[in-house]
């Protein structure tokens, strides 16, 4: 062997122990907020398969479509969705405006710190709190409104910012999902505009992939500009048997993976799930009372009771909470 | 100079002269369809402009939006909308099931070839006939309705399928602008349903790019798999105001450019010149009686009025068609 002959082989043999390191190195660095199991491995499993070409299960980077519920599967539900915490904190705000609110409920209950006794005129009461706070302005107005209220507001029990709840395994998994060509949406039955302000930069999720439920709004002209104006009159519910049917609206293509964690995104697995090929359907079940919340069959906010049970029939991958993933939120891994 | 040095400068001037041809070949290349002229500067200036970092109009790729209406705009609409055309194909397909059919307008009159009369009952006519011809299959049904149709119908003049009459010109705008970062998306009257079979491979436009005017639908069991049916009632219609409506719900972001060629788009057009910073409207005049269609104010389809007026009193860019495109359709560069 001559000296240069012996270089070249010296150098080979480094670029190959190096390359090794990394791609092992690649493959232990997926997901790192993960316990290993068979819950992340689904996951990783599934992402192989349907990028792998010329494998029967390939799917086009075009097709690679993953939905995600906002609410108790991006971030946390409890006590109360965040979006309902908010409109309380707005119904406080615009209270001097509104002295008929002292004597009108659900208002007056609210303004009397009874959330209960709010809620209790059900879905009506809850409706006329939304349309209250979350119609009349434009969108441009609400848009300011909500960004305020995220960059200030503190959750009632863990007195963090609300967009430091989110889970840091999901935000793994969604920027796992766009390395490897998928485009994430969010599919919640959360406001489409409340959740737009802050998703792209907490999420990575551009705001023409978020969808959700919305109230109607009006072009019209204010001082010379061209405005659109929030009307108190439901658009579009994107909960249950909805969500399918916001994905064909507002995506149309079938999601190939689909992440929920109660009864209303039970539909949106389904439907996913009835496609050809290669499927993921996941639950993210909250099990985990120290680090956050433990509810599922009876509780009132994200119910899961018929959607665990179909997970368990067609074996759908589960999330337990506590056992699959080693931190919660973003600042524990800080 | 040295052998080497010498060498090296030879080597430097080839690759800058072999640069310098590749540059000038890039620009003149651009827009091969477009004769030169003001209306064809002004798209290239306006990319050049927002697409410059550094520059005071740079727009980050993220909010390089772009949105094109459709009928009359990226494909021809006389002597009516292809989509009504696919309808009245269809009407006469479905015929044989609906013998009350023969008697009741405006099918009667449509079934004995008078479509003139068919139509004489107004929007309510048409809108029977959408819903007889659109609605009542799931959307897998529909989409190989329109799939199937598109491959076979012949448009009634040119004899041509429809998908082979859209402009040229357009479509090197479309990829020009996606070459510089841009999203484009599809903002059209026409039904949503009816263009996301197609758009891909036509305008390189995915479905969850493409806004329409839509009919309700219904998530529901058939065989134990789950479906969408489309039912005979509008959702919402893509049209006029509707369009910053459309925009807002489905893109959640002003656009930053928007191509139109009616009065249907004039609101289109005010939302997004209404944004901050360098912004391109684009109003495609059909003057080309020889080669397309001419058609403007007075025209039952596709009348160009309003925005024609608006467009010379805000400084539009209004494509004359005869002056301004070397070919229309596809065919006619190769």
């Amino acid at each position: 062997m001559t000296k240069k002959r012996a270089l070249l082989a010296v150098l080979t043999f480094s670029f190959a122990l190096a390359f090794g390191a990394l791609a092992t190195a690649q493959t232990a660095g997926l997901l790192p907020s993960w316990n290993d199991g068979k819950t992340k491995q689904s996951i990783i499993e599934f992402v192989a398969k349907v990028t792998k070409e010329g494998a029967p299960d390939f799917v086009p980077p075009a097709e690679r479509i993953a939905t995600f519920d906002n609410d108790g599967t991006l971030w946390a539900e409890q006590p109360m969705y965040f979006q309902l915490l908010f409109a309380l904190d707005r119904v406080k705000v615009l209270a001097p405006q509104h002295p008929e609110w002292q004597d009108k409920e659900p208002f007056a209950s609210l303004l009397k710190g009874d959330v209960k006794g709010a809620l209790a005129g059900g879905e009506h009461a809850m409706l006329d709190i939304v349309m209250a706070t979350h119609a009349g302005m434009t969108t441009e107005e609400f848009e300011k409104i909500v960004q305020e209220w995220v960059a200030t507001a503190k959750h009632p029990v863990t007195k963090r910012p609300y967009t430091e709840m989110v889970y840091q395994p999901m935000l793994e998994v969604l920027a796992y999902l766009r390395a490897n060509g998928f485009k994430t949406f969010i599919v919640s039955g959360g406001g489409i505009e409340f959740m737009r302000p802050w998703a792209e930069g907490v999420y990575g999720v551009p705001p023409e992939q978020v969808i959700g439920s919305s109230i109607k709004t009006k072009f019209e002209w204010r001082d010379g500009k061209p405005v659109l104006v929030r009307l108190p009159e439901l658009n579009f519910v994107d909960d249950k048997t909805g969500k399918p049917v916001g994905i064909n609206e507002y995506i149309g293509r079938r999601p190939i993976a689909a992440f929920g964690n109660s009864d209303g995104d039970l539909e949106m697995l389904q439907w996913t799930t009835a496609g050809r090929g290669a499927r993921l359907a996941l639950i993210v079940h909250h099990t985990d009372a120290e680090r956050e919340w433990a509810y599922d069959r009876t509780s009132s906010i994200g119910r899961l009771d018929k959607a665990l049970d179909e997970a368990q029939a067609r074996g759908w991958t589960v999330v337990d909470m506590k056992r699959d993933w080693k931190v919660i939120y973003p600042l524990e891994t800080r």
